[in-house]
Parts: C-alpha cells; sequence; structure tokens
C-alpha cells in the first residue's frame, strides 16, 4: 500500500502542525483513499512544541498555574510523551512574547520565573529527559527568574533576593545554590533552539533581540550591561563561563541560565522533534512525503522544520513535497537540499486574515491536486 | 523526449495566452531542460482570440482604422491566420466594452459599425473563411451597424439611413440589401462564442446583457423592443427569422444580424481554437499536457477553454494539470472531466494588482515544481 508520510511544522497563526496534518491526509485520501497516511506533527523548538511532540507520540497535557512574564498568574502546560518520561516545555507557554500586552512589553522586568515553576512541574512527573523549547520569549533576564523558581537564590548586597527582569541584574552580588531543586541533577535537559547567538556582545541577546521585545536603545545598553554583570558573578560563584558559548544568548540568555544552574545540552528543534518522533524510519519506508510550514523561503534551508525533513528525504531518495502559506526569496535554493517542489496554498489574491482563516481547507485542496497527479 | 503540450486561455488583465505559454514554457524548461515544450495559445472567442489565433498559427495582425463603439476614429486589428486563407476578426476591437470610458457606456447610441469594417478589411484579403470573436460587446444594435459598413441600407420612413445605436432602430421600417458586399457570398463566416441566448424575449440580449453595458431598466426595455421590431423587418425583407435562434442574442444581437445578413455558423470558442490550433493532435503525441485561466471555478465546465482542452486529454488518457490565478467554488466537479489536477498560482496573501502583475513569474514557478514534481 502507498504510504505517505506527512510531517509539517504548524502555520503560524493558522494552524497547529496537529491540524496540517489532518488537513493533508484529507487530502490524500480525497486523492486516493487506498493509501496509508502516516502523520507526523513537527515542532522547530518554538511555539506548538510541546503540541506536536504531545500529539507524535500520543502523550498528554498538564496545565498549572505558573507567574506569568510580568508578574501575575498565568495558566500554562507543558506535556509528557507517550514514553512517559520525557517532559516538553515552551517557555514561551510561561514567559512568552505573544502572552504580552504589545504596550506593555519591557524586558527589563519581564521574567522567566514561570519557565521555573514548569521545569519545576515536570520534575514532579519524575520524568528522566526534559526538552525545553527556546522560542518566542519576552525576556532578558538570562534565565535568573527561571533559577529563582527552582530554588537558586540570587542576592543583592543586603542578601536580599534581586527583583524579577533583566534590568535589576545589576543588583545581583553573589548566586546561592544550595537550595536549587536537587532534582535537577537527575535528568538530562534538552534545549531546542536554532539560535546560535552568545549572552553578550553584538551577537548577544540584548542588542540582537531586545529590540523586538520592547527594548529601547537605552534599554539595551542596560541590558547588555548587567548580562555581562550576571555572567560574571556566575563565572565567580559557579564556576561556568556562559557569557560567550553558543546559543547561550537563546530567549534572552534563558540558554546560558540553563547552561548555568543544569547540566543541559543544545538540539536544533528540527533535529530534536525528528528523534522524538522516529521520523527518520518512518520516511525510510515511505512512497511520498509532505512537509510545510507558514511561510517559505531562502531562510528555510537555515534550519527549519521542512529543510531537517526534506534532509531526510534527500538521504532516502523520497520525493518531499512542501507546502507554504506563504512562498517568499529564493525557494530555488531549496531544490538541491532534498525539496522535490515546493507549492502555495492559496487560492487567489486574498487578504491574510482570510489567507489564515483558511489554512485547513487550502492544505487539503493543494494537497489533493498533488496526489491526484502522483496517481495519475 | 518527453513532450508537453502547453494550451492555456489568456489570463485576463494579467497575460495574454502567449505570454501564459511563455511562462509555462520557462517553468518546464527550468525543471527539466531535456523536453520538448509544444507551446498552443488557447481562445474562447472572446478578448485575445485575435492574438492567440494569430500566435498560434504564425499568423499576422492587421491594424486598421475604424468607427469605433461612440462613432469616433479608433485603431483596431484583425489577424490573418498563418494557412494566409483564413481571417480573425474580435468585435471587441472595434466594438467593446473595454474600449468605452465607463461613464460613456450606453447601448442606446453604441454601435457594431467598426466590426462591419473590420470584416470588409478581411474581405480585402481575399480569405476563404472569417472566424468573428462575439465575445465583450458593448453593443446592444443587433449588428445594424456592421450591416451598414458592409453596404446594407437600413432606412427609415423617409428613405434615410437610422442613425448608430439599438436606441434607433425603432426607426427602421426596410433593409436594401442590394449594395451589399458581394464578396460575403464567397466566404464562409464562423461566429465564435459560447453565448446560446436568443436575440428577444427574456434571454434576450437586452434583458441579460443590457445592464452591464450600461442600459438602465427603462433602456432595456426601449432595446428589447427595438430588437422585436428589427427582427421583424428581417424576416419580412431578408425572409430570415432570427429572433431566437440560439445565439442570435451574443454580442448585442451581433449574432442575429450576422446570421441576417451572411451566411455563417456559430461555434464553441474554445471548439474552433482547437480546430485552428490542431491541438487534439498535438495531445495525441503529448505526455503532459498543461493549461490555464485567469480564474477557474464549477463555471469552467460550461465550455471555457481549460474544459475543452481537459477533455481532449481525457480522450487521449494525457493528464492535464490547469493553472489559474484564482480558485474557486467547484473546482472538485472538474476533476471527472479530465482536469488530472488544478492549482493555484499566488505564492500568499496578496493584493489582486500584485497578483495580476506577477502573473509570469508565478506561473512559471508554478509549473516548474509541477514539472520538478513528475519527473522525479
Amino acid at each position: 500500500m502507498t504510504k505517505y508520510v506527512v510531517a509539517p511544522d504548524s502555520f503560524k497563526e493558522s494552524m497547529t502542525a496537529k491540524e496540517v496534518c489532518d488537513a493533508m491526509e484529507r487530502g490524500i485520501k480525497q486523492a486516493n483513499p487506498a493509501v496509508e497516511v502516516v502523520k507526523v506533527p513537527m515542532a522547530d523548538g518554538g511555539e506548538g512544541t510541546v503540541d506536536s511532540l504531545v500529539d507524535a507520540t500520543n502523550g498528554q497535557r498538564v496545565t498549572v498555574e505558573v507567574t506569568g512574564p510580568l508578574g501575575n498568574k498565568i495558566s500554562a502546560y507543558y506535556g509528557i510523551l507517550g514514553n512517559g518520561t520525557t517532559a516538553v516545555i515552551e517557555m514561551a507557554k510561561a514567559s512568552g512574547l505573544e502572552i504580552v500586552e504589545k504596550k506593555k512589553r519591557n524586558p527589563m522586568i519581564t521574567t522567566t520565573f514561570g519557565t521555573g515553576e514548569l521545569i519545576r512541574g515536570a520534575l514532579d512527573h519524575d520524568v528522566k529527559e526534559i526538552i525545553i523549547g527556546l522560542g518566542g520569549s519576552s525576556t532578558n533576564d538570562g534565565g535568573s527568574g527561571m533559577a529563582q523558581a527552582l530554588g537558586a537564590k540570587l542576592l543583592d548586597q543586603n542578601n536580599h533576593q534581586i527583583s524579577f527582569g533583566g534590568g535589576n541584574l545589576d543588583k545581583l552580588d553573589r548566586i546561592d545554590i544550595s537550595n536549587l531543586d536537587s532534582r535537577l541533577q537527575d535528568v538530562k535537559i534538552i534545549l531546542a533552539s536554532d539560535i546560535t547567538n552568545p549572552l553578550i556582545g553584538k551577537d548577544g541577546a540584548s542588542r540582537v533581540f531586545g529590540p523586538q521585545k520592547g527594548a529601547t536603545p537605552e534599554m539595551v545598553e542596560k541590558l547588555e550591561n548587567n548580562l555581562q554583570h550576571y555572567a560574571k558573578i556566575i563565572k565567580r560563584n559557579l564556576n561556568k563561563d556562559v557569557a560567550s558559548v553558543s546559543g547561550a544568548g537563546a530567549a534572552g540568555g534563558l540558554g546560558a541560565g540553563l547552561m548555568a544552574f543544569t547540566t543541559c545540552e543544545m538540539r536544533r528543534g528540527v533535529d530534536l522533534a525528528i528523534e522524538v518522533t522516529k521520523l527518520e524510519e518512518k520516511i525510510r519506508d515511505a512512497d511520498y512525503v509532505f512537509t510545510g510550514e507558514g511561510g517559505t523561503d531562502f531562510q528555510t534551508k537555515f534550519g527549519k522544520t521542512p529543510y531537517g525533513v526534506a534532509k531526510l528525504g534527500k538521504k532516502y531518495h523520497k520525493p518531499v513535497i512542501s507546502l507554504a502559506g506563504y512562498l517568499g526569496e529564493g525557494i530555488d535554493s531549496l531544490y538541491g537540499e532534498g525539496f522535490t517542489a515546493i507549492f502555495g496554498i492559496i487560492p487567489g489574491a486574498c487578504d491574510l486574515s482570510t489567507a489564515l482563516k483558511n489554512g485547513p481547507s487550502n492544505v487539503a485542496r493543494t494537497t489533493e491536486n498533488i496526489v491526484r497527479l502522483l496517481k495519475f
């Protein structure tokens, strides 16, 4: 029986990866009911990572109350994968930019404390492994809030915990980890991120990502200086040098914080998703592979989900068809990377909100027509 | 060598059929240079028919000065096909709606005189056959202006020629064809049209098409009564009953006028184009067929160009891939008619003018990706 593997990312603001999978399956079955469709919702460490990995492994979601980026209580969830021993967290669910009103975005005060609470929640499940997606943060606190939530004391000269936010890190005098959650020593923490920026400097978290989180030029300089100071204290008290490590600048320096306070490794989001979902063996047995993402352009080859899928297709000489709501510049450069064909899904000139709303039917229709062609 | 036949209609307001052919060829060659591409620009009797048939047969265009819909002189062209013995005319080039400013559109006064002049021009070439595309008219004069241009006298009670326009047909007292261009007897006239409306009545030219040419409800009634009178005089003087014949209502009754003053037959536009371009034998030898049109929906199966192409594809069991700038409701209903797959070409949400402007690159990109898939 002909076997289709569908392994799309989410289409941002339109569909989760699972919804894309469902639409692709609908299209395939419409064209050819007598085939097998293997649905593998993918992720890149950003928004939708928990949903995709939970859905792909038949895991479960756990909702908890945590501290939001601005200190107020919010509801957030993490996932326990189907194996029961791996948790998956998105920092953005607790500390993300999307959950902060535009006019309130301010990385001087936003905290990763809630992300720390999600990690604590995951530890309560006795998991062996915690995957943490680092995409979409609202913060620039170097993961200091996360560390506090897990029991670390970040003290000022008066022996008081410093306040939340990257703007207060200059008050940090010393770090005391004697109360740090000891269960952290027994889990493997895997950071899912495509970011390779260091914590500080011209490519650092503050200068590169600060402005898009609401920082003014003056704030950026303050945040940069504060993270330099933070790195110095970490070096002094924890004996770890996180300032220039690749990826330390991810999620406003949460990368650095996790490197400082836990033992972790960093993986490209899509590679991790491929591993968790066992995508490679599924593609090895496939006749056709579908993937996709909200927008595809030359940047897709810098490690986006469809690129990871296409590479596997190339390895096993399978045709990989990629769909997108938007095709930008330079998709030609993807053909050499395993992308057999790339199609837009929009049926005609329309505004963005219509395009986003009709994502499922557009994916289904496009997929159906491709499969009609393939089976001719 | 793999052979692709590309036989699209024009994409209205974006590309001529030839431009679509060129874009499809570019896409195919980009994906697979080692194939043969046979370009067959198609037409349906509407706008672009002259260009398509001239281009498809390596014919020539002849530009002449004619009387426009409002009586002013304009430049228009007709075509002589590659065989040298067939002329092709679009009534819209001399008497079309598009060449009349919106606020000046008024079927009470617009005339088909210029179309008669184009026919006269064609007769000067000693052709054996004249194809007349009836789409896109601004007129509702029953072809009376056309007849006058060819020498017929349409006289009022004072033996004066009546004035231009459907609004003056009530003054017609009798028709004198003693000076009608005698060369008309030696040519076969073929009307290219998909319209089956009669001249008069509730499905007649005035009531169905009058409003879109600028007629108010009062004008519509006047025009209807005038065409009834016109048909009566034709019956009395020329002994032809054109009132209820299928297609007589095409082009504001120009269909009826041509039936009254010439010997003609009416053909579906796409069927004629298929015949002129010898499309059937080209598809018989093809491996893949591409077609397309500006917008595709359930109405496409009512005789639009891609439908005619798809029917041939079905007959010879060839895959037919159709592209469109806009996909509307009910394209599912086309799959049974020979359409193997139907794709939109738009790369993402955008406004109409952007979509129209980028037609060629969008067709080329989509074609390229389809061919990449086909050759995998």
